[in-house]
C-alpha cells in the first residue's frame, strides 16, 4: 500500500507522503470495532474493505448471545487475522447471575480469543473485578474496561487511574476507557466533548499504548489522533467507519490534515 | 435459543436467566421495522440475522412506489414469516388525489398483507379516516397511525385517545403512535423525550397490547421496555437495530439490565 | 416507472400524479452521493436499488487512496452510468505536497471521469485554484467546490459569489457548495440551518443549474426541494439515502408533499 497501488494488473506509484502505520498484528495503533449484530454478508463486506486496519472486533453487550451468525463470523474473523471479543456487559450479567464461569466456558467453546471484563452496570467491587480479570486472563486475551455506563454514577479521575492500574496489574492486556456507542458518557460529557482530566488520569496510570479510547464520533477520533498521533488506540468504532478512521489516522481527511506540517509546494 | 446454543454441530448450554419471549406469529411484543429502500441483498442480511424477531416490515412513506426490488422483497418477507406493510403516507397521497382505491388494488396485487392508514399530512377528517380504515380492513390487516407529522399541528392527549379508539372501532388490528424516523414529534418533544401524557392517553384508549409505539432511538426503546416490559410493541425500528432491540427486550444491554432484579451471585 | 409498474411478469398501472423527472444523463436534477468506503457488495446493492437516480458518486476525501475495491467499483459505476469523482481533499493534499499532477495522472489511470477541485483546507489562493481547475478540465469533468471546512475560516456571501463565478469561468462543469458530511458548516450554521444569504449569493453567481448543494440531512434536502423544485442538484447524499431522496423530490414523503397543490379528491 505504501509504495504502490495495484489496480487490476497494473501497478501505479503512490503520490503522497503519509505517516507510516504498522501492519498486523499490532501492539499499538489498534482499531477496535463495535458489532451490533452485522449479518455474515455485512461482516464479509467490512473485512474485504478494511481487514488490514481492524485489530479487534467486539460483539457489543449481549449481541453474541443472540447472533445466529456467531459461529460463521468467528471463523471469518479468525481467518482475517482479527481478534474477536465478547462484550463486557454479557459477562457482567452472567457474573450477577452467578454464572461467570459458564460464560467463560462458552466463550472458549465458541472460539473467542478475547473477552472484555468490565463493571459498567453490575454491582461489582474493584476486588471482584480484579479476581475476574485474573481468572479470565488464564485462558483469554483480556481487555478490561473502566468507566460506568450511567453518567450519574461516573468516576472521578483518581478513581479512573486506580482502576486502570489495578486491571493491568491483574493481567489485562489492554484497558478500554468507556465512551459507549454514543460518545456521551465516561470519557465525554453529555455533548460528546472530551473530559481531558480523565484522559490525563488514564494515560498517567496505564501509559498511552495500553489504553484503548472509545471514540465513536469522528470529532472524537480526530481529537485523539491530533493529541497522541496516528497510532493511538481507538475503540467502539462503527463497522462502516473502519476505513474512514484509517484515513483520519493518515491525515487524508480535513480533520487531521495539517497544511503547515506538509512539504511546501514548489 | 432459550435452552441451548447450536454452534456448528455442537450444542452448548445457555448460561443466563432471561425474560421469556413468545415466538411468531405474535399478538404482542411486536417489532415493526422501517425500510427506507434496502436492497434485496441487505434485506436478506436482515432476515438471516433477525427474522425471528421481526413481525412487521414497513416500506416507509412512498418507498414502495419506487423500490425496484419490491416484488422480490415481498416474497422474501413472506417466506420469512414477516408481514409487509405499505407506508401510510403513500395511501394519504393517493387519497388526496382521489385514487385511494387504486392504491389498495395495487397493494393487493403486488402482495402486501398489511396497509397503514394515517392522516399525518393529508387534510383528512377523522370520519374520512374511519371510512378508509373500514374499506381497507375488508382486504388487509390494517395498522392505523395516530399523530401528525408536523409538530406545529400536533394533537392534544384527548384527541389522541379519541382517534385511537375510533381506529380500533373501525377495524384496525393495531394502532401506531407517531414518532417518525427521527423520534422528535408525536410521542416525543423536539429533544426526543417521551410525552408521557400522550402515552397515558393512547394506552388508556386502546390498551397497551393494541398500540405500537414508534421508537427509533435506543433511549426511547429502553424507556418503553422499562415502563411496559419486554413485550411492549415497538415500531419504526431501523433495520440494523432489530437485533439490538431484541437484546434490550431481554435485558442484555446496560440500558435495560437491572442488577437488583437478578439472582444474587453466590 | 412513470406509466406503469412491472412486478414479475405483470404490468400494473400507476396511481399517482407526480412531478416529472428527467432520465440520465441529466444536466440538472443531479443526485451526487458520498462514498465513505462502501464494500463492493454494498456498492452493488446501492446500484441495483438506485442507479437510475444517482448521477455522481464521490469517493469522499482520501477514501479512494486506501479503498481496496476501487478498481472494481469504478467498473461497476461506469457500467451503471454513474460518474465517479475523486474527493477534493485528496487533490488538496497532493497539491500541498507538490504532487497535484501525479494525483491527476493517477485519477486518469485508474479510470475516474471526474475530479473535484477545492481549497477547503489547503492554503491555496483563488488564483492557484483557478489554475488547477483549468489544468484538470483539460482531462476530466471538473466539479469545483466552494466553502471552507473549518467554520472559523468561513467565507462571506460576496466571497462565495466571486469564487463560484471564477470556478465556472476556469472550466468547472458544476460548482459544489460546501456542507460536509455533517451539514453544519459552509451552507449551514452549527445547528444545520440553511444560511440563506449564502444560497442567494451562490445562485446569483452561478445559476441554480450549475450549483450542487451539499445537503446530507433530510431537512436540508427538503428545504432545497421546496425552494428550487424537484430538479435542484443535491450533493453529499449518504449512499443509503439515494432512494429516500428520490421520494422527497417526487413529493412521496411528508416533508415535501403539499396537500394543497394536489388534485382535490372527488
Amino acid at each position: 500500500v505504501y509504495g504502490s497501488f495495484i489496480i487490476g494488473n497494473v501497478t501505479l506509484p503512490t503520490f503522497l507522503n503519509l505517516p507510516e502505520r504498522g501492519s498486523k498484528p499490532r501492539a499499538t495503533g489498534l482499531t477496535h470495532v463495535l458489532d451490533k449484530g452485522a449479518s455474515v454478508a455485512a461482516t464479509e463486506g467490512v473485512l474485504t474493505t478494511a481487514a488490514e486496519h481492524v485489530d479487534i472486533w467486539k460483539f457489543g453487550w449481549g449481541i453474541a448471545y443472540l447472533d445466529p451468525g456467531l459461529s460463521t463470523k468467528l471463523k471469518l474473523l479468525a481467518d482475517a487475522g482479527v481478534l474477536s471479543c465478547v462484550g463486557g456487559t454479557l459477562l457482567e450479567i452472567a457474573w450477577t447471575q452467578g454464572t461467570a464461569h459458564r460464560c467463560l466456558d462458552w466463550a472458549g467453546q465458541v472460539g473467542f480469543p478475547c473477552v472484555e471484563v468490565s463493571r459498567g452496570v453490575a454491582a461489582m467491587t474493584l476486588e471482584a473485578k480484579s479476581e475476574l480479570v485474573r481468572r479470565a486472563a488464564s485462558r483469554f486475551v483480556v481487555l478490561s474496561e473502566v468507566g460506568r455506563k450511567d453518567p450519574r454514577a461516573d468516576l472521578d479521575p483518581g478513581q479512573w487511574a486506580v482502576e486502570v492500574a489495578a486491571d493491568l496489574e491483574s493481567g489485562a492486556r489492554w484497558v478500554i476507557a468507556e465512551g459507549r456507542e454514543s460518545g456521551t458518557v465516561g470519557l465525554y460529557d453529555a455533548d460528546g466533548a472530551v473530559r481531558e482530566e480523565v484522559v490525563t488520569a488514564v494515560v498517567g496510570a496505564g501509559g498511552v499504548d495500553k489504553v484503548l479510547f472509545e471514540a465513536p464520533r469522528k470529532d472524537q477520533q480526530a481529537w485523539f489522533i491530533r493529541r497522541f498521533g496516528p497510532d493511538v488506540n481507538l475503540a467502539n468504532i462503527a463497522l462502516d467507519d473502519a476505513l474512514p478512521l484509517e484515513t483520519l489516522r493518515r491525515g487524508l481527511r480535513a480533520d487531521t490534515f495539517d497544511p503547515q506540517a506538509q512539504r511546501v509546494r514548489t
